[in-house]
C-alpha cells in the first residue's frame, strides 16, 4: 500500500495519531493492523493504539513496531447505542480515552471508525469548540470527475444558522489549502439555483455573509453540477450534505453493482471483464474513497479524523494518514487564528468574542445526537 | 414507441392534453412530433397543440391526425427569462395559453418542457391553489432499484413548513395510488438518520403531523436508503429534493459516461460492448427516466405536468401520456377532496378554511422564481 499520495505539509514534524483501536465493525483487528500500517511507513509519526491490551497484541502480527504504544481502555461504545447515554456511562471508553490523551497533549490527532455520533459528542464533550467557533462541522472529500473535493456540513446537527454555514465556508477552506493542498480554493454554496443568492432564507442571508468575507465565494452550484467540482469547497446545512454524501454512496454503489452482476450474468462476462479491465481499474481508482480517509471534525480543539465504521485496514491506514497530515498542518490552530476575535472568520457578535460579552455556549454545546455515517 | 407501460386508471374517459408547442430547447420539432405520437396511439384523446400555427405544421409530417388541434399563441418565454416578469409581459405565451385551456374547461392537462419556473408559475398564477392546499409542490418518480418512486418536492420553494411537508405527504400519496397505481402507499420522509423523528425542526414537527395522519407514514428514510425504494413516497423540502434529484442526474452521467468512454478507449471495447450488451440494455432500461415523463406539479386547479427542458420526442410522447393518466385519474379533484374541511390532508387551521377565518393567500402565492430543472 502506498500511502504517499497524502499530502504532508510540513514533513519534518512528527505527529502522534490516537488510534481508537475498539471502533468499528471490524475493530479491533483491521483497526490495528491498518494503523500498524501505517506506522510502518511513517517511523517518524508515533501511533497509539487505544484500546485493550490483549486484544490489540492478539490483532498484531509480531512484537509492535518501535513508534506505536497502547493506551489502555475499559469498556467500548457500541454502533447502536446512543451517544449522549453512552459517553456518560463509558468514561473509559476507547474514543474518550483516545481524546483525552489530545486534550492532555500526549497526542495530536485521533482517528476513529467507532459510532459518528459518539466520535463528534466524545470531540465537543472532551476537547470542546475552538473559540469563535459556534459549531464543528464533520467535512468530507466527495469524488468528482476532477478529484476530491471538500464538503461539509455532512453531520448529524441540522438548523444550521447563516451564521454556522459563513464558519463552514472558512474551516473547510482552511482544509483545502493546508491538507488537500488547493492555493486560493473557491467556495460555494449548495442550493437549488444556480444564481447567486437563490435558496432558502438561510442561504440567502448566508451569500451576504459570503460576499462580505475574505473567501473566494463564487456563489451558488446545484446538485447537477457537483459531480464536476464546481467548486474547492461546498458548504451546506447538515440535512442537504449528510442527504448528499450518503445518496452518493447509495447511488454509485447501486450502479456499480448492477454492472458487476451483468458481468457475471453475461455467458461471455469473464471475456469482456478482461477486455476492459485497466478501464474498470480506472474507475475504481476515480471512486477509492478509501484514500480519502474520512471525515475531518472541523472547529473542536483537537486534529479529529472520523472514518467509516464499515472501514478496513487498507481505509484505516489512509484514515491515519490523513489524520497525522492534518495535525502536521495543525488545522486547529489555523482555525483558532482565522476565528481569533479580527480574524476573517470571526464574526462580529459571534459567540465567545469579548466585545459581544463573552462567551456564550450556545444550544448546540450539547453533544450531538445520532450517527451520520 | 410503446406508451403502454403508463397506467391508465380509468380507460374509458377520454382527456384532452394541452401541449406547449413552444416551450424547450428542442420546441417545436421535438414537441410537436412527440405530442402527434401520442395522439396517433390514443386516438380516443385529444392534442391541443399550443404555438404557432405555422411552426407547428411545419414540424408535422402531412395532415395533423383528426384528434389533434392548434391553439394560436403569440410569444414564447425563453429557457433564461426570470419567469415573473415574462408571464407579467407575455400574456399571450404559449404557456399562459396552455393553461388558460385548462382554466376555462377547454383542456384537461397541460404538458410543458419549457421553462419549469415559469411553467410553475404561470400554473399558479392563472389556474391557482386548490382549496386548503397551502403550496403547490412539483414531484418526480424516482428511479431506483425496485422501479420508481414518488419524490416531492424538487420545486424551487425552499423553507418549507412542517404543515407544507404534511400536505406534500397527502399530495404524493393520491398521486403514487392513482397513477403510479400502489395500494396504499407507504410514506416517509428524507432526513440524516434512520430514526424516526430524527433531522431537523421541520422534520422533526412533520412527524407529529403524520404521526397523527391517516397516511401509511413509516418515518425517516435516508440518503443511502433513496436507491432501493424504501417507500412508496418521499417526502422533504425543496432545498433537499432538487439538490437530490439534480445530484442524481449529475451523478448517474457521470458513472455511465466513464462506462461509455472506457469501452471507447479499450482496444478490443467493441467486441466487449458486444458480449455484454443484453445487460447493458437492462441497466439502460432501469435508469430510462423517459418513461416516467416528468414532474407533476401537485395543488393547482388542474392537471400540469412539467416536462425535461432537453426533451426529445421520446420523452415528449411519454410525458403527453402521463399527464393524460393523471387527467383521466382526476388527481386535482382527489386532492381537493383531501383537502376540504374534514379531509384526511386538511390541517385545522390551514388558510382557506372557513374556519380560520377565510382564504388567506400566504406569501408563496407570488410566482416561484427561478427553474428548479
Amino acid at each position: 500500500m502506498d500511502l504517499a499520495s497524502v499530502r504532508v505539509d510540513d514533513a519534518s514534524r512528527p505527529v502522534r495519531v490516537a488510534v481508537d483501536a475498539m471502533g468499528g465493525d471490524h475493530a479491533p483487528l483491521e483497526v490495528v493492523v491498518g494503523a500498524l500500517t501505517f506506522a510502518r511507513q511513517s517511523p517518524a509519526d508515533q501511533v497509539i493504539l487505544v484500546g485493550d491490551e490483549g486484544a490489540i497484541h492478539a490483532c498484531a502480527d509480531g512484537p509492535l513496531p518501535s513508534n506505536v504504544v497502547i493506551e489502555r481502555s475499559g469498556s467500548v461504545i457500541g454502533m447502536d447505542e446512543a451517544p449522549a447515554v453512552a459517553l456518560r456511562t463509558k468514561k473509559d471508553a476507547s474514543i474518550v480515552v483516545a481524546m483525552d490523551l489530545v486534550k492532555r497533549g500526549r497526542a495530536d490527532a485521533v482517528l476513529t471508525a467507532g459510532h459518528t455520533g459518539a466520535g463528534m459528542a466524545a470531540a465537543v464533550l472532551r476537547l470542546g469548540r475552538l473559540p469563535g467557533v459556534d459549531r464543528p462541522a464533520l467535512a468530507v472529500q466527495l469524488i468528482t470527475s476532477k478529484g476530491p473535493m471538500v464538503f461539509l456540513d455532512i453531520g448529524a446537527n441540522p438548523d444550521s444558522t447563516p451564521e454556522n454555514l459563513f464558519q463552514y465556508a472558512h474551516m473547510g477552506s482552511l482544509f483545502a489549502e493546508r491538507v488537500a493542498g488547493v492555493a486560493s480554493p473557491t467556495v460555494a454554496l449548495l442550493s437549488l439555483g444556480e444564481e447567486k443568492g437563490k435558496g432558502d432564507a438561510r442561504v440567502q442571508r448566508a451569500t451576504e455573509l459570503l460576499d462580505a468575507s475574505t473567501l473566494r465565494f463564487i456563489g451558488n452550484v446545484e446538485g447537477k453540477d457537483l459531480v464536476h467540482h464546481p467548486a474547492d469547497v461546498v458548504v451546506c446545512d447538515a440535512m442537504l450534505g449528510n442527504v448528499t454524501m450518503k445518496f452518493f454512496e447509495g447511488l454509485s454503489s447501486f450502479i456499480f453493482d448492477l454492472f458487476r452482476a451483468e458481468f457475471r450474468k453475461a455467458p461471455r462476462g469473464p471475456l469482456a471483464y478482461a477486455l476492459l479491465k485497466p478501464g474498470i481499474e480506472r474507475i475504481r481508482a476515480t471512486f477509492d474513497y478509501e484514500k480519502l480517509g474520512g471525515s475531518p471534525l472541523l472547529g473542536v480543539r483537537g486534529t479529529v479524523l472520523i472514518t467509516h465504521g464499515r472501514s478496513k485496514r487498507r481505509f484505516i491506514a489512509y484514515g491515519v494518514a490523513v489524520a497525522a497530515a492534518a495535525a502536521r498542518a495543525r488545522i486547529p490552530e489555523h482555525i483558532a487564528e482565522a476565528f481569533a476575535p479580527g480574524g476573517p472568520g470571526r464574526l462580529p457578535d459571534a459567540p465567545g468574542d469579548p466585545a459581544a460579552g463573552g462567551d456564550q455556549a450556545p444550544a448546540d454545546e450539547r453533544a450531538p445526537a445520532g450517527d451520520p455515517a
